[in-house]
């Protein structure tokens, strides 16, 4: 299970009842947050959540509203006593920008590992977690971000006990280990069905439509997608500061067939999502307008 | 007229219900910001307040719950189209500071000019609005800081009579200039009585009891005085993080004689100060515990 919360859905700066866009995934007891603007840690602590099992946080970009809360979470997780190192994933240029911020974090008991992306897309892999990066389109460096948690194929019984082996040797197979007895060698995939239906939830903000969310976010179960606009009039705006609008947005979701998708990063001029998602729902019907806290689990699927 | 806000009163780290701790004071359409910790501008905003008629923000210390605000406040004084300068007052190292927050923050419409504290002590002054800086004693170099607005004494119509001078001429002494007419200067101090009691309001955190202290909060209007423990028996820790208890906070009245005082920058172990503010009104009886958006209109003292 996968258990994702939208800490907040504003864009540009946070406000009294809106924090800056950020989310975090939680699975198998390890966090990763996408994104840590101003306040993120009050996000974090008002859906209930704790900065310590933060494994590994992503940054889609080096705007303020994006990073701005690093040195306040960073000194947070200190305070906690943690130990374990943190992994920092973002674009070219993070090792600087994190080293910079942390003038007023210089001392943590903790190690930052800051990992650069290359290139316009990336894989990274975490005990059964993969998350890709793909770069969009921003008027400066930004990549969207894939959660994937894959599923093995189902165990063979009959594939197995064709095999000329202990069952003892099964559970090894089927963890994805290679087994050797009397020096023939047995392999996963003798006794493991297909790659089964896993779980993605996709993630972008702050881009213009581009192929790469296409690819990303086909099939997603969620789909959470900046919607910096919801006035039609404000497409002019949209295309010059490289934002989307609502149904710019829908209209991804509508090619792309995810799950679900939910709208984020609203500009603070956006008081009110709703009078603009029956537009976006013709568009796309399972479009949900995020808001702060919004959570959901997402199960693998029924076989 | 000083309109004073505590835009929060917590120390170390935001909570949901509690911002950092930092001061608005608005005189003749100019505010001064004290601190700028982490969602500083959500609470200004909370308050009613806007963050552009800041013309001097005054940084305590480099500790980032009292500057991890800077970035996102600058980029939406920025988003607002300010072009005033902001004038920022902090300790020594402050430019570098600034700059190196300012990774996230590189483009802004208009000029920070930074003003590092000479010394121990030092006295800015804004359009009749004076800045006093005065260093304390927490484990960085921190300065707490007195804003003070002195009152001209009152014009003297009989002594103004007296002089052979025209009428005319009465404003321009009284506005603190000299006259020269027929040859012989005119000075104000011929027709203005005694300098009459001011404003002042002193503010400090992050500090042990010092003699500084003493001096710069002696009479006081408004004595805004960390307490980060309520808990005699954390004592010990005031003294080894150099903070200060509440009834540390309090007997630094009960000697400088404020009119009043507020407790501010609580830890975030402690959950309500209130249990605590019998025993601090034994030691001072007019203090109070400061709270998020707790204002005060602070006017001269009638004559």
């Amino acid at each position: 299970m996968l258990d994702v919360t939208l800490l907040g859905c504003g864009g540009m700066m946070p406000l009294p009842n809106r924090f800056l866009t950020s989310l975090l995934a939680r699975f198998n007891g390890m966090s990763v947050l996408i994104d840590c603007g101003e306040a993120t840690q009050i996000a974090l602590r008002k859906s209930g959540l704790s900065p310590n099992p933060i494994g590994v946080m992503c940054i889609t970009h080096f705007h303020a509203d994006h990073i701005s809360g690093l040195p306040g979470m960073l000194l947070t997780m200190g305070n906690a006593e943690r130990t374990e190192p943190l992994m920092m994933i973002g674009p070219k240029g993070l090792t600087k920008v994190v080293n910079s911020l942390r003038i007023i974090a210089p001392e943590l008991p903790f190690e930052i590992i800051c990992v650069e992306i290359e290139g316009n897309e990336q894989t990274f892999e975490f005990d059964g977690m993969y998350i890709d990066a793909f770069k969009v389109n921003h008027n400066v460096l930004c990549y969207g971000y894939s959660i994937r948690i894959p599923r093995q194929g189902k165990f063979d019984v009959e594939a197995a006990m064709k095999l000329p082996i202990d069952r003892r040797y099964w559970g090894v197979l089927q963890s994805g280990e290679k087994v050797t007895v009397d020096g023939v060698t047995y392999t996963p995939d003798m006794v493991m069905g297909p790659e089964r239906c896993g779980i993605k939830v996709t993630y972008t903000t702050d881009t213009r439509p581009v192929d790469s969310i296409y690819k990303y976010a086909e099939d997603a179960d969620l789909f959470i997608c900046e919607g910096m606009y919801g006035e039609e009039d404000k497409a002019g705006k949209a295309v010059a500061r490289k934002h989307m609008t609502f149904t710019e947005a829908a209209q991804i979701a509508a090619k792309t067939h995810p799950k679900r998708m939910w709208l984020t990063h609203y500009s603070p001029s956006l008081v009110h999502p709703k009078p603009y998602m029956d537009e976006v729902r013709r568009i796309f019907p399972d479009a949900e307008a995020g808001k702060d806290g919004k959570n959901i689990d997402i199960n693998f699927p029924e076989d």
